[in-house]
C-alpha cells in the first residue's frame, strides 16, 4: 500500500473484530453511545455479513441501531489462502463520501471511519431488506427503477468531466487509482476467468459443460469480452460504484440505499449501468426457478423487465436532464454553445452520446451476466434453485442472453429491445 | 503538490540557475567533471532555451558536453503572472525514464536528476537540429519517418495495458495523474481556447479575423473538438509524451532524439501520433512562405507529405507486430486466442482498432494545427513567414485542412487520403 491516503489503514493494531471486541470499539466513540443509548453491556451484537469480503456488525441499544463493517485481510469466502488489502476500507469510505455529496438520499449515513480497524460506523437501515432477497421472494419495489436511475445519473454525471472540474476528476481518479487489487478482481473474474480454463471457475456440471466449452472457444465472444475490458481498464469516465449488483442495494417498497462500493475506481459510466441491468436479468431468469404451483411468477417476470426498462428510460432522462442544465466540468463547457445553431447541435451530440452509453452497458450487462454463471462469485438467485436441472434451464437462457449483449451490443438500439429479447428467451424451451 | 513523488520538488533552496551557478550545481556532482574534463572555470556555459517553459544550459569542457534543464516557477513565454509548478521537472524526468526503458535508442541519455532545483542533467546532443529549424530550412532526414514511427509504437505500446499488466500500468498513471496543472494548459489551449474568444487567442489579424470568427460559430466543429477533449480526460490508454512537436525532437541525418516530455500524462494514443502528424501539416502548409526564386520548395513539400505517409504506415505495421508478438499486457491476453479460430479473428480485430486509431489520430491532428494558428503558441514555420498577407494564406489553407480532419475524421480511410487532402488544397487559391 504506497498511497499516502491509505497507507495506515489496517495498522499493526490491526484485529478482526467480533461480537465483544465491537462493544469496546464502539465505547470509545461517544456519538455511538449517544445514538445507542444504555450500557454497552445492554446492547446486542449480531454478526451478519453474507458477502465475499467482510465482517458485518448490527448493534443495537435502547435507542437505536448501528452497523460497523470491517474489512478482513483476506477474501472471506475462500479464506486466508487469498489476501487482499485492507485499503479497500478506505476506497469504500472515500466512495460513500462522494455518493454523499452527489446523491445523499440514495446512500447510508456515514458516522465514522477508523483507518487502524478499517472499519466504518454507518446507519443501520431497517427494516431494510437486500434487494436480492427481495426479489427472490418475489417482492415488488416501486420505487425501485427511478431510485436507481437517480443514483447512477447522479453519481456518474456529477463525478464526470461532464460535472466536475478537470482539476478535481484528475485528483479523485488519483485517489482511486491506488484501488489496483480490487480492481485487479475485477479484470479477471469479470473479463478473463469465464472465457478460459481457470481454477477458480465453477458451473452447474454436467448440465453447462457443453456451454462453458463453448464460450471458451468463441472468437467473437472472447473480443467482445477483451474489448470490455480494455474500457474497463482505459476509460476513467466516472467514479464507478464498481459492484452495483443487487447485493449492494437495501430496500423497503418506499426507500432504496446503495451499499459497498469497495470496488470503487474511475472506469466506463456503462460498467455500473450494466452490473445494475444484468443482476436484474438474472433474477428475470431465475424466477422460473422459485416459480410455485401457487405462485407462477409470470407476472412479477414482467415486474422485473418493467423495471429494467424504466431504469434505463429514467437514467437517460435524469443524466440528460443533467447534462443540459450544465455541470461544472471541463468537457463540452455549455459556453462553447449559447448560440441556437450549437444549442441544437450539442442536444443533438448528448442523445447520440446516450445511444453509445447505452451500447457500453449492455455490453457491460452481458460480461456481468457470464461471470455469474461461470467465473467464481454466483448469485443465490440462481443458486437458491435446488433442482440442478432447472437451474441449469435458468442459466443457460441467461448465458444465451449475456452473448447476444455482448457480441451484438451495437445493433441494438433501444432498452425495449433488449427487454424482447429476454422475452423472447424466456418462452423457449431449452434443450 | 501533493503527490508523494514529486512533492519536495523545488525546495525551500530552489534558486533559477544562471550560467554562474550551473558551474556550481555541476562542480557537485562527480560524474559530470568527468564527462567534461579539466576545471570548472575551463567550462563554457550558455543558456540556449528557445521553447516557452524552462532554462537550457549547453555546458561544454575540454572533454564533452552536457545539458542542464531547469524548469523556472512561471510560464517562459509569458513571465512571472503565469506560475507553473515546478514537479513538472519530476514528470519530464519520470516519463524520460520510462521511454528510455521503452525506446533507447531514441531519447537522450540521463545522468541526473536534482529534485530541489527541478533540474535534469543530460546528454548533449550534436550536432542535432530542433527538427522544426531543420524543416523550415528545408533539411531532408531520411531517417525521421522510421524513428519516429518506431517511438511512438515502443513507447505507446509498452506503456499500454496491452504491453504492461495492469498492476503497473494503474501505478504509472496514478504518477502522472498528478500533473494536473499541465494537463490542464492542453485541456484549455488546445481544444477550447482556439473555439472561443479569449485574451489568450492570437491569429494574423486582420487576415484571420473571419476564419477565427467562423471557427467560434462552427457547431460541428466545436462539438469535434469537445469530443477529442473528453477522450483526451478520459482515455488513459497509454503513457503520452504529451506535446510531440517538432520543436521537441532533436534530429540529424542518421539520428533521431525526442525531448521535453514534462506534459507526460496517460491519454489516448491518437494524441501524440496527431501531435507529430499535425507539425508535419503545418511545416508543409508553411513551405510556400519559404519559398525563394532559386528554390521553390515543391519537392520538399512532396518529401515532407513522404514522410507523413511513411510515419503512419511504419507506426501501424510496428505497433501491429508488437500487438501480434503479444505483450505482457491484461488486454486482449493471447492466451485466449491460441486456436487458429481465435488467432484470425484477433488479426481482425487488431486491424479494426488500428484503423479507429487512425480516427483518433487524424482528429487530433486537427486540433493541434488550429491551436497552433488561432489560439496562445503559434510555430515557428508560420511565424517566421514576415509577410503577413502570404503567411495568413499558408495558415488559412491549414486550419481549412485541420476542420475537414476533425469534421470528417470518421469518413477518412488511410493515410492517403489525408495526403490527398493536403496536396488537393495546397493547389487550390484562396481568397
Amino acid at each position: 500500500m504506497g498511497q499516502a491516503g491509505s497507507r495506515f489503514v489496517g495498522g499493526a493494531e490491526y484485529k478482526a473484530l467480533d461480537e465483544t471486541r465491537v462493544r469496546g470499539f464502539l465505547v470509545a466513540l461517544p456519538f455511538a453511545e449517544t445514538a445507542l443509548g444504555g450500557a454497552a453491556d445492554a446492547w446486542t451484537v449480531r454478526e451478519v455479513g453474507d458477502g465475499n469480503l467482510n465482517l458485518v456488525f448490527i448493534v443495537k441499544g435502547p435507542k437505536g441501531g448501528l452497523v460497523v463493517k470491517q474489512a478482513l485481510p483476506y477474501v472471506r469466502m475462500v479464506g486466508e489462502s487469498w489476501p487482499l488489502p485492507l485499503d479497500r476500507a478506505y476506497f469504500e469510505h472515500e466512495a460513500l463520501k462522494i455518493q454523499t455529496l452527489a446523491a445523499p438520499r440514495l446512500v447510508p449515513k456515514l458516522y465514522h471511519f477508523d483507518t487502524m480497524q478499517a472499519a466504518t460506523v454507518m446507519e443501520l437501515l431497517e427494516p431494510h431488506l437486500i434487494l436480492r432477497k427481495g426479489l427472490i421472494k418475489g417482492l415488488r419495489y416501486p420505487k425501485l427503477a427511478a431510485d436507481m436511475a437517480e443514483f447512477c445519473a447522479l453519481t456518474l454525471f456529477r463525478t464526470s468531466d461532464l460535472g466536475s472540474p478537470a482539476a478535481e476528476k484528475r485528483e479523485r481518479q488519483v485517489r482511486f487509482s491506488h484501488n489496483i487489487t480490487l480492481s485487479k478482481i475485477t479484470e479477471d473474474l469479470v473479463f478473463t476467468d469465464p472465457y478460459r480454463v481457470s481454477d477458480m471457475n465453477r458451473w452447474t456440471t454436467p448440465q453447462l459443460d457443453k456451454v462453458a466449452a463453448a464460450f471458451r472457444a468463441d472468437a467473437p465472444l472472447k473480443l467482445a469480452a477483451q474489448e470490455l475490458k480494455w474500457m474497463f481498464l482505459t476509460r476513467g469516465e466516472a467514479l464507478l460504484h464498481g459492484d452495483l449488483h443487487t447485493g449492494s442495494i437495501m430496500a423497503t417498497e418506499t426507500d432504496t440505499r446503495v451499499i459497498d462500493p469497495e470496488f470503487a475506481v474511475f472506469g466506463p459510466m456503462g460498467f455500473d449501468l450494466g452490473a445494475f441491468m444484468a443482476n436484474l436479468l438474472l433474477a428475470f431468469f431465475a424466477q422460473e426457478g422459485h416459480a410455485t404451483t401457487s405462485d407462477d411468477r409470470i407476472a412479477y417476470r414482467a415486474w422485473i423487465l418493467d423495471t429494467l426498462e424504466a431504469f434505463w428510460t429514467g437514467f437517460e432522462a435524469r443524466f440528460l436532464a443533467l447534462w443540459a442544465k450544465g455541470g461544472a466540468g471541463d468537457a463540452f463547457m455549455p459556453s462553447l454553445f449559447t448560440d441556437e445553431v450549437g444549442g441544437v447541435a450539442l442536444e443533438a451530440y448528448r442523445h447520440m452520446t446516450m445511444t453509445r452509453l447505452f451500447q457500453d452497458a449492455i455490453g457491460f450487462t452481458g460480461a456481468k451476466m457470464a461471470r455469474r454463471i461461470l467465473g467464481l462469485a454466483h448469485v443465490e438467485d440462481l443458486e437458491s434453485i435446488e433442482d440442478a436441472d432447472a437451474r441449469a434451464k435458468c442459466e443457460k437462457l441467461a448465458l444465451r442472453m449475456a452473448r447476444d449483449l455482448m457480441v451484438g451490443r451495437n445493433a441494438i438500439g433501444s432498452i425495449q429491445a433488449v427487454r424482447d429479447m429476454a422475452e423472447t428467451l424466456a418462452k423457449e424451451v431449452v434443450a
